[in-house]
């Protein structure tokens, strides 16, 4: 009999009608049946003759299935779920309010990085991206199903994802570039996909999930000269039906609706539309963002799992992370707050040290931050942001020393503490282990020294974490008031660790 | 006959009655009047039975005057009143709305330190500061009148504002600061002052008028363990009249009313009659502003002519003056923005860095900033931010560098223009000269190159600002669209200006 591990991906794939447009004119639909649960999905058709559908098991055990529909033969079969491996733990959940959690328990701390494009790179630039991360610096990655049309991006992709020719891109250059385009030279139908391009985009999911990376897949944008992002509502819907038939099934998948939603010439009654699809047809209910360019979308909305946010401020922003997090109850994912690099726009050109600090300041108030790194390469102009390739900033270490510090919190996740002005402490997010754990964070303060009172008959453990350095000193155990001495730098924060009492 | 220049200071002094409290139980007045003014004012008891006033003329030509009241004998007498000298400009003065020139109108950029109790040091750390401020760092300097108790600030001033005895200071430490100290072990009479102490003061007054400074003296604060914060409406009434007496005819004198004005035990209507005071008694209407700790004084009162801030937000402050100047409709002065230092508190340990970038951000945006620094001193305590001395930071050059930049200003004065979200553009604040001079500020951005846009037919100078290293760099003459290329670091600026059309 077949197996699959527990949250693996199960593809069930039979021969079909290819007469007139396979992709809109048959029925394709699969039920899953094991004693825990029964699950109906849309299949898709996959090019070549073959049907398709695609199951994530979230129970071990014995499975039935069936493969029906008026693309042709229903087909049947079981196969069997065995456990997980040892690095799979299942789709990421959100856990405890704001925070997030694998299926299995085992607490996920975001750190994202962003790379639009890459997707639809060369195979060479794609195989650096993932050396790059192998170094184990992210464990989430944003990128865009669509190719990209933006200054810096204006070679062809590829695979393209409809049947058809696309705009004539020689002659293309920053000058000429237009956020208005108007499409035309494009000739597309909207209603064949182009399977390989799917596939392209699904390579990239696995790759991530070998690397124990989220797939956050950005199903719309409006960096387009194509038309992808000028579709009707009907179109729409046939490529959200699609992209939710092929994807659902991989475990580390995470759907963002869109980047800069605002930017984007659609309704209100559009998004939610789209919403409301992915509510209905993704049966293992991945997490659901969406992300502004400037207006904030309504995150209270029930399908909204958690907020995924471009800054709106070029001076605060993840400051007001436990703000957010108090209007919307749910957690503050800061998706873009400007990239390591030095391009010529504020939303690319901070330093590292500037981008490890949002980080921390994100992180430390109870939200979650993310990466992204834009250096000018006059050479080959392949900038990590949309391309991956290499990575050239100071972050991405400091970035992946963050998580270290994360995966060491008791509980599920951090929380701002109330407390002074000067600093941001933190302290676990759940009320029962909240007493004996606590980081303050100095940002761009610079202390030569802090106090602290305890009462006297607890012993803590005091350590001064160098986030720039990447370094935790032991600073003693201490009870009562005590001063520790710190070297009077940007950057620099105290772990405060309660270990008894003293008898 | 007896010479002045005009904004200078001329003194009277009368020997008058010494029986009971010559502080309270006499009147003494002065009129002075020239075919363009008649000044009537109070006078004051200097102590060894002299009464005096003083006076600042407006006018050249002769004046005549009148020295009068229960104290003694009336005196009168007459001077000349001559040309200012080169470098006096007279008092400054609100122009512009929201900018500041001198009276002669000569424009004025406040750049400010604070050093609250340098009136009160030693000698020797006195010269050290004078020295200090010698080198042209700063035109406007914050301090007290009474004494100051804070951490850092414990031992006696050299002297007391009123004849008594003081608490006793032996002992004192940071570990048993109060915020809340009881006034008692004091015996004051808070009906005799001690005229050194306010001599200590003028001295200091004039020596900053020496060096084309701005005296901005902070009659209230609440940094006391002497009750000189807590004396009854009669008693602060008091005080304020003979403040007012013996300072008002320096033109280099601002009044602070208080600084953090919320920490003290005063009500608002107590705020308003010193105002009231302040503006019936000064014949000079010398500057008045309210410096708060958390809460903004109501900076729209008549009385007020410019607005005195202290941040309430660690991550925005100096970001919010073009706001403010919305709000409140008058020049925007952040006299405390945090201090370069590293101290343990937030208001005393930002960079040299980031500091720059606070004046840059307040002055691009149309209002001005203030200095402060507090480095730990372990072996004498002596902080530029209370007791002046000895400079340690990086800052006060790079201020004395974008005072130059603001001194060639076209007009009174800078304000945002409105335009990119990626950098603060200033352009003049005058209508009729605001085409044709633009600073664009890039502040913690790091651009590798910027594109400008400019009509075809205009000639533009551009010039790069390295606002740390303290360089302006020819760019070259441009039309059209250019492109200037950047070092892609913090804190660079670029300026254009119009040379004047193509012919």
């Amino acid at each position: 009999m077949q197996t699959v591990e527990k949250w693996g991906m199960l593809e069930i794939a039979a021969p079909g009608k290819t007469e007139g447009n396979p992709f809109t004119d048959y029925t394709v639909q699969a039920v899953f049946t094991s004693k825990n649960e029964t699950v109906t999905l849309e299949g898709f058709y996959d090019g070549d003759g073959i049907y398709k559908a695609r199951f994530m098991p979230c129970f071990e055990g014995e499975y039935r299935y069936r493969l029906f529909g008026s693309f042709g033969e229903e087909i049947n079969g079981s196969f069997l779920v065995t456990a997980p491996g040892e690095k799979n733990h299942g789709p990421v959940r959100v856990a405890n309010g704001y925070h997030f959690a694998y299926e299995d328990g085992t607490p996920y701390y975001p750190v994202g990085t962003t790379c639009y494009a890459w997707a639809h790179q060369p195979e060479k630039v794609r195989q650096k991206t993932l050396e790059e991360l192998d170094k184990g610096y992210f464990n989430k990655l944003r990128f865009c199903v669509f190719p990209k049309h933006y200054i810096h991006n204006f070679k062809d992709p590829l695979t393209f994802p409809y049947e058809g020719t696309p705009v004539d891109s020689s002659g293309l250059c920053e000058e000429k570039f237009s956020y208005q385009p108007d499409f035309s030279g494009n000739c597309w139908d909207f209603t064949r996909f182009n399977p390989a391009h799917f596939a392209r985009i699904e390579r990239c999911i696995v790759e991530l999930q070998q690397r124990g990376m989220q797939a956050d897949i950005i199903v719309m944008h409006p960096y387009d000269r194509w038309g992808f992002s000028a579709m009707t509502r009907e179109e729409d819907t046939l490529y959200w039906r699609y992209v939710i038939a092929r994807f659902s099934a991989y475990r580390n998948l995470w759907w963002s609706l869109a980047n800069e939603y605002d930017l984007l010439k659609k309704k209100l009654e559009d998004w939610e539309h789209y919403a409301a699809l992915l509510c209905r047809l993704d049966p293992y209910r991945h997490l659901r963002g969406i992300h502004n360019c400037i207006a904030f979308y309504e995150h209270s909305r029930p399908w909204v799992t958690h907020c995924s946010l471009q800054r709106q401020d070029l001076y605060r922003h993840v400051e007001y992370t436990d703000e957010y997090r108090v209007r919307w109850g749910k957690p503050v994912v800061w998706d873009e707050i400007s990239y390591e690099g030095n391009l010529d726009m504020g939303w690319g050109n901070i330093s590292g040290q500037e981008l490890t600090r949002r980080f921390w300041e994100a992180s430390l108030r109870g939200g979650y931050a993310g990466h992204g790194e834009t250096f000018l390469d006059e050479e080959n102009d392949i900038l990590w942001w949309s391309h991956g390739g290499k990575l050239h900033g100071e972050s991405p270490a400091r970035i992946r020393f963050l998580h270290e510090i994360l995966m060491q919190t008791p509980g599920h996740g951090l929380k701002r503490a109330t407390g002074s002005f000067d600093e941001t402490v933190a302290i676990p997010d759940t009320p029962f282990s909240a007493a004996g754990y606590e980081i303050h964070y100095y940002g761009f303060g610079r202390p030569g020294f802090r106090d602290f009172i305890k009462p006297e008959g607890e012993r803590w453990r005091a350590e001064i974490i160098d986030t720039w350095e990447m370094t935790v000193t032991d600073a003693g155990i201490h009870s009562g008031r005590f001063r520790l001495k710190l070297p009077g730098k940007e950057y620099m924060a105290v772990r405060l660790q309660k270990m008894g009492d003293i008898l």
